[in-house]
């Protein structure tokens, strides 16, 4: 998606540690014109998006970027949850998630209510870059029994392995913008 | 707002203290068309809005029912973020805030870039109770030296203090749904 790369060079900062900030527009505020933009977008990247039952994100940021993709497709939007107490019942998919930012491992929950075998679902998140987020929602959903339309993101970390990984298992994984190296402080893009 | 009482009587789930769940179309999974509803009502409830230049939040829940605000006024979306590490630099606007429930403390931030004093705030969120978190964003406004043109809600338990301390203090607070009680497991609700 051309707009977004663009927004990307121009508005985004890159900080030590290959940190792309999107605050701007993304992760802090949020352009909700620009956004409803990037959800037509991924309407684009996805041909069989039409089929989903559910679009599934997983707090706080990816909210935003799903939201109007959901809108979109009109169906509910289901956000996994990060836990807060260690006393979740067996009302809940749980999923063991790695924050390499954080360095911590944390666990994503998701109703059991809100996703069954009958869902055909589309994964929305904002960032891709080891895949471990990504990852802990795919077994949400193949802990529902749903089927799994693909993931979309809005930015890939290209240089990192998260997204060649789940591909090489046969997930349908695509970004709006790919990022090839970061090179002295600016963003260099994958081609198409 | 009569759909959001029709829904909370007909979904919403009482638990044990005091705690309304509304799963269901709200805080974990989304009815996108019905926030949309509710982004409407929100514009009704405040003539002022439509000088706003930003809508305010505080992550996660809060991010997609200000959403729909946002775009009405097509002004941009901020969300407060709860911090995560303790190195938080002058950037940032810093309110402490308490959590009930979850008995502890924790601080929210926003980046000075995303609030000016030219700025004329409509803040927004999902719950008030005892009010501690929407203190904090009306905290981080007042730092921000901005002008707050009200604070919406979609839910408040009027029973409890937070509404009523923050309308003495001068701000306009108001809500789609006040809950005066839950008696017997089920809602009773406030008269217009």
């Amino acid at each position: 998606m051309q707009a977004l790369k663009d927004r990307i060079i121009l508005e985004g900062t890159v900080l030590p540690g290959e940190v792309l900030k999107v605050d701007n527009f993304l992760n802090h505020q949020i352009d909700v014109a620009f956004l409803d933009e990037m959800g037509r977008a991924f309407l684009e990247l996805f041909p069989d998006c039409h089929r989903a039952t559910k679009v599934l994100t997983v707090e706080a940021s990816g909210i935003a970027i799903a939201m109007p993709v959901a809108r979109l497709l009109s169906v509910p939007l289901v956000f996994a949850k990060k836990a807060k107490s260690s006393n979740i019942d067996d009302s809940y998919y749980v999923s063991n998630v790695r924050s390499y930012t954080y360095d911590k491992h944390y666990q994503i929950i998701l109703s059991k209510k809100y996703m069954t075998h009958t869902d055909h679902v589309l994964i929305i998140d904002d960032f891709l870059a080891r895949g471990e987020a990504l990852s802990g929602l795919i077994d949400l959903v193949n802990q529902a029994g749903a089927s799994l339309i693909g993931a979309g993101v809005a930015i890939e970390k290209g240089f990192q392995p998260g997204g060649r990984k789940l591909r090489e298992k046969g997930y349908d994984v695509r970004a709006l913008a790919t990022i090839a190296a970061f090179e002295n402080g600016s963003v260099r893009f994958s081609e198409e």
